[in-house]
């Protein structure tokens, strides 16, 4: 009977339990429940009612792990591999003769429009029902290069529970990302929680065709928009139609959101992951290929923006440990 | 205490009392709900999680009126006038001199150029914050010419219901328009209850700059997207990702939307509204500028449409009666 009251008790007071057990106690994780306690208070001179509760998370290195390369170009790497195995005259160029060897150091000397070319070859002129399908399908036999695990369990414990967190107080929780918005949304839901009308990505553009019969939607081979740096914001405001109350991201690409969330009036919240833990997952900030975060660490403190330290801040990093 | 049982009963079973009351009892009426009902019965074959419960709608002449012309072509050409009064050296071509005088017949032989160099002229190169401004105001003191009416009252009482009725079976009510995205975003929260993120539409390019501190969204001046026809389909998939089950609209620019959601597996429900009152509204279908509907009359009963007359079907036509 006590169990039972204590049950009830603990039920009825939400509070009491920890919204965000894998992150460790710190100025953070404080800053990210006083934020959240604050807009949520009707009481509050900045209470924000819960239809404007927009949060707008990047996600590449933000949601989930980017290196070696970012995921979905070893997604159209690997695609374009297969094609070539079935039709080796599609290797019209370095760049898909790299891609088709998998040889990521080739293929990043062929520079951007190489990797626009593999892209393209890999993800172009299919019914975006198939291409959907194509990505699901790469997800369940596809693994990381270190560590092994699948692509979609690379995904951070902490931002999870901050996803949940948000939701249960009233917020619309958003991936804005620089990747493509299709092939996000293909386990989003899934590994997020996040359903495919809140994803904003780049994309192609796409064409409408009844095709014996049956309406839809093909994915072209142009680039559409490329929801990148000052791409974000545009992408936010295209969609979304209100600024955000809350933006997380982890490279440059993502300041302009950042600049953008923070600001509007009353109280907002920035937040940057910053990888600093090369032994859970991996160390990287002002140099690479990948997740470059320059501006965002020199500015983050007069803006006011937390600067997530992974290896203090963050009690686990996936939730399923690697292998 | 018989008033206040029989209160908690009525309040208690939701099914007694009418959906659709300013619907008239007919075919139409019965079709609606039975799709609903079908579709949110956990017992029957074609239910759909509430997710994938995704109704869109068409906004001019589906929600509200658009005679004599589209109403947002109503506030460039005044917005136009306005500016012209101010500094008339902006009225350079033919098209805008028609605009400025109000001059729709001259505006309307200047084409479809004509026409995009207007809104062009009022809308472009504004903060988006000044915009939707703009807007809200023009609504606040523009009166339509021949009800006398305020043009966001000029707006559908039975479609208010079944967008209610729908949301209340756990649909999300989506509106997907030709027009632009940002003008239906500054009334649709007010009027039908469809919040921003919920309006798809056509758009321009936007940019985003920061002006004396302050981060913004400018509108710019050309053509990024235009929603209408086969562009009402890649809209939805870009904008929502997942096929609806129900769509409205009520001319011949809807009809991809309404092939593409009835194209789908299961239950779907495709409707279109058809301008039969002259004397409650306005009478229109094969001929003129705006909302001209001819394959989908023609196609509505072998494609199992609803063809919804609107002087049969509707008890009433707008929430308050022009004056």
């Amino acid at each position: 009977m006590k169990k039972l009251i204590l049950a009830l008790f603990l039920a009825a007071t939400p509070a009491l339990s920890d919204p965000l057990p894998s992150w460790n106690e710190g100025a953070n994780k404080s800053a990210i429940i006083s934020f959240v306690e604050t807009v949520t208070d009707p009481d509050s001179a900045d209470y924000v009612t819960p239809s404007a509760r927009i949060a707008v998370f990047d996600n590449d290195g933000t949601l989930w792990a980017e290196q070696p390369v970012y995921f979905q170009l070893i997604f159209a790497v690997e695609q374009v591999a297969e094609m070539a195995a079935a039709d080796p005259s599609i290797l019209t160029t370095d760049a898909l003769r790299a891609a088709a060897a998998m040889d990521y150091h080739a293929l990043a000397e062929t520079g951007e429009e190489g990797l626009i070319e593999v892209v393209r070859a890999s993800h172009s002129d299919v019914p975006l029902d198939e291409f959907m399908d194509n990505v699901s399908s790469w997800l369940d036999q596809a693994r990381h290069p270190t560590t092994g695990m699948r692509y979609d369990e690379m995904i951070y414990q902490p931002m999870l529970e901050l996803l949940t967190y948000l939701r249960d107080e009233g917020f619309s929780t958003y991936i804005v990302s620089g990747g493509g918005v299709q092939f996000i949304r293909a386990f989003a839901e899934d590994a997020y929680g996040i359903p495919p009308e809140q994803v904003i990505g780049s994309s192609v553009t796409s064409r409408y065709e009844v095709v014996d019969g049956v309406p839809q939607i093909i994915k072209g081979a142009d680039l559409f928009f490329v929801d990148d740096k000052a791409g974000k914001p545009v992408g936010i405001m295209h969609h979304i139609g209100r600024r955000p109350i809350l933006a997380a991201g982890n490279s440059d690409g993502d300041f302009q959101m950042l600049e953008f969330t923070t600001g509007g009036d009353g109280a907002r919240l920035g937040l940057i992951v910053h990888h600093t833990d090369a032994e859970r997952e991996f160390a990287y900030d002002r140099e690479g290929h990948v997740g470059v975060l320059n501006r965002g660490q020199d500015e983050a403190a007069d803006r006011g923006w937390l600067l997530v330290d992974m290896a203090d801040d963050w009690a686990k990093v996936f939730p399923v440990a690697p292998k």
